[in-house]
């Protein structure tokens, strides 16, 4: 049963020929499930249903392809007004169970963002269409495209009545827009029972950070959020009865922000760097790689200049580096006009963006000393009060784990080059999710280029895209069975 | 016609002894007065007609002592929302107009703060109810008590067929709690005419510093108040996908408001105490003079310590020296919760209390080179632009004017003491536009204690203050007269 390269690269040639032979075909399905307005954002009767029909759609899907099918009823949800709306069943499939051979579980979702031809879109977003070789529609790069391209690669092995190299699960939800609100409960529940087979886990939610160049994201940041109260008392002053003679807590408060991090973006608490992992040789080669025109990025940023001027610096110091960002004051005057109060009491926030090998709660203990060492130094009568009030753990995969090397692998022979190794400078939820439950290897493999427009109008992903990432799936099970044996 | 200093005691005396033979008599009217509803600050056509009865009611009482009365009609007020709503007449009155006679004008406002049993007033807002030498109604102390007050004074001069000291003119308004929209139109186009003769205006719409000891006003601050924008681009940032590479405009802002004051409340703008006048050795003693227990007031604010420890430097600090406060910003995150968000432009507002000689333009100068140079210093990308969208000017009345010297020596006579020189550290709009349309003498003459509770529940004018305050005024008059001879 073990195959020889050259049998795997005949394979895969079968494999994509099926592909390319049948893409009219895929097309129409995605544009057949982006007819369907799953649109889990707005909490609406209609929309439910028609996410459930999404939901049973892919279902019937799957069990054509010859997959073991299992729709878990979720439920309802209440909402604060009342109202009753169903959760649309989250679908568990399997197809293969030869423990020989390597079990990759795929996530994806169905539901979508809102979307309305008077919201700016050029085509009707549930209908897709193709121009220039462009599919417009909601949902056509997050997340049906992707979901289906997985399906395609599969149902190519299943036509052509090849061994699926690996067996394959789906974890396929309908309320990620939504928060995924019944995600983690499942995730719990199956750890043991679905998921215990599961070797890697493939999330294809992301885009690539270009246009024309694939990539593997390997990693996010995490955050760790603070609130600093500084109160002089419940009420506020008039700045004219009592401005001059109070310590005021939003002289105190800026003091303690202005304190965090200087203007070249280096955060001032001390300690907050030792722990960050120093840069190896390696890793400057994988951001040199990376397909990044700085300034076509400001450009589309609508940013002047950024803190660097290099490619490196700016993505190291998004993926790599902690960052500080101040969010805004609450309790103070926030509003138009010019209101002359001396606010009583004032919470200011930021938060840190960590990364490996920083810990929250050992930044959570520097940064109150720091605030601390700070605020005695004013000789404040007011109080201060400072909280971590989330702290979520930075991620990185080991890029040398069977699945990331079995991806390059696969993206080095359907695109002909080697993927950007990005990261995440934000937590991707979904991510963490599976990372924190099921504790096993998560891979992002992103298939929509930069320009994809997730939650925007004018979404689409392309052609060529939807097709070859088809296609690269179909290499990913056989690099992946290679790697295996 | 000249009479001596003997003769004028001997007036007062009968005046003084007229005035507590009928005090009852006046409680009753100032029951009567607190009896109508005239809120203004509700707009609703009910409570506009009750104002309208209150103008009513004292133009026949100015009537009834022989004054001429004239009602100037206002028209109507245009809400937002399409109604239309009266707006009080306003009373134009005048006793006298003998030209060997100084001329003071008072002003005062009959219209009220809302206010209802079930907000926590113990007796019935509306029905005067006295307890313990205590007279407990809404408007009893701002400023129904005061204006009759004066009333009371010159029906003792009338009633004992006593030659009134000083011409008296009346101006009356229903619209104070409101803004008193229509007040600066009528001193405008009564300037030349109503005006033209008056020598000194009297406000009495203020309250003392203390409970016992009485007080007259000399002066206010002014005010700058600043906004500093720092914007990158309109919309916000995600700080997850942008935080580490970014000139954040919080943190700029930040840096901007944090270098404005230092924790002793010191202003650190360049120059801005260059214009302050020094504190003269007069001052001082006036200063040690005032009644103040320093302690009771910080326990009656909540405030745990001041910036400083004396009553003369607390004074001092909050009426004759400038002061700098941060009252927030507009466009940062300022609900509860935790978003992770860089805001992409950012409002910093902060005011400047005047003191004389400082003049708004140049602290104007002061302020945006001060900035600009901090902003410069950080290098940042972002763009920042300071406006001072108000400038008033601070008012200081020269205390050696016949009207103050009269006060302060009927003050002495009747109750004893000298009064409490004091300013008030913010702006009175009233005194304001008197000062800045008439360009004459304005003295504030409060008659009410610390504690009377103006726009709370339990408002109150103590008996006491209510009758000794009637025969201040007429001790007043006679004062003036003298010193105008």
């Amino acid at each position: 049963m073990f195959s020889s390269p050259e049998s795997r690269l005949d394979q895969l040639d079968q494999v994509s020929r099926h592909i390319e032979a049948h893409q009219e075909e895929f097309v129409q399905t995605l544009k057949d499930w982006v007819a369907v307005e799953s649109d889990s954002v707005q909490p609406l009767p209609r929309l439910r249903q028609e996410i459930c029909r999404m939901m049973d759609m892919s279902a019937d899907k799957l069990r054509r392809l010859g997959a073991t099918v299992d729709t878990v009823d979720m439920g309802a949800q209440q909402l604060p007004d009342g109202q009753s709306l169903p959760i649309p069943p989250i679908i568990l499939a399997e197809l293969g169970n030869d423990p020989q051979k390597p079990t990759v579980c795929f996530y994806g979702h169905l539901d979508v963002q809102p979307a309305a031809k008077e919201d700016g879109w050029l085509t009707e977003p549930y209908t897709l269409t193709e121009v220039d070789g462009k599919l417009y529609g909601r949902g056509a790069t997050d997340n049906k495209g992707p979901v289906l391209a997985w399906i395609n690669a599969v149902s190519a092995f299943v036509a052509l009545e090849q061994d699926l190299p690996v067996n394959v699960k789906f974890f396929l939800e309908g309320m990620e827009e939504a928060g995924s609100i019944a995600l983690e409960g499942v995730l719990r529940r199956e750890k043991d029972r679905f998921f215990s087979s599961v070797d890697h886990i493939v999330i294809s939610d992301n885009l690539w950070l270009s246009r024309r160049k694939p990539a593997l994201t390997y990693g996010t940041r995490g955050n760790s959020y603070f609130t600093v109260e500084v109160k002089c008392r419940d009420q506020d002053f008039h700045s004219g009865t009592f401005g001059g003679i109070l310590h005021e807590p939003m002289a105190d408060l800026v003091a303690l922000l202005g304190s965090l991090v200087d203007s070249s973006g280096q955060i001032l608490v001390p300690g907050i760097y030792d722990s960050v992992s120093p840069v190896t040789e390696e890793e400057r080669a994988m951001y040199s790689a990376i397909d990044l025109d700085l300034g076509e990025y400001r450009n589309s940023t609508q940013v002047e200049r950024f803190l660097f001027d290099t490619k490196e610096a700016v993505l190291m110091h998004l993926w790599r580096y902690p960052s500080l960002s101040i969010h805004g004051i609450e309790g103070a005057f926030d509003e138009a006009g010019a209101k002359t109060v001396i606010p009583g009491q004032v919470v200011g926030k930021f938060s840190i963006r960590l990364v490996p090998h920083m810990n929250a709660s050992t930044v959570e203990k520097q940064v109150k000393r720091h605030l601390e060492d700070v605020f005695s130094r004013r000789n404040s009568s007011n109080r201060m009060a400072v909280s971590m009030v989330l702290g979520i753990a930075p991620w990185v995969a080991d890029i040398k784990d069977n699945q990331y090397v079995a991806a390059r692998r696969a993206i080095r022979t359907v695109f002909g080059t080697e993927p950007d190794m990005i990261r995440d400078g934000s937590t991707i939820p979904v991510a963490k999710i599976f990372q924190d439950v099921l504790q096993k290897s998560v891979m992002m493999f992103p298939l929509g280029a930069v320009d994809d427009g997730e939650h925007s109008q004018n979404e689409k992903i392309n052609r060529w895209n939807y097709i070859e990432g088809s296609k690269v799936f179909a290499a990913f099970f056989l690099e992946l069975a290679t790697l295996h044996e």
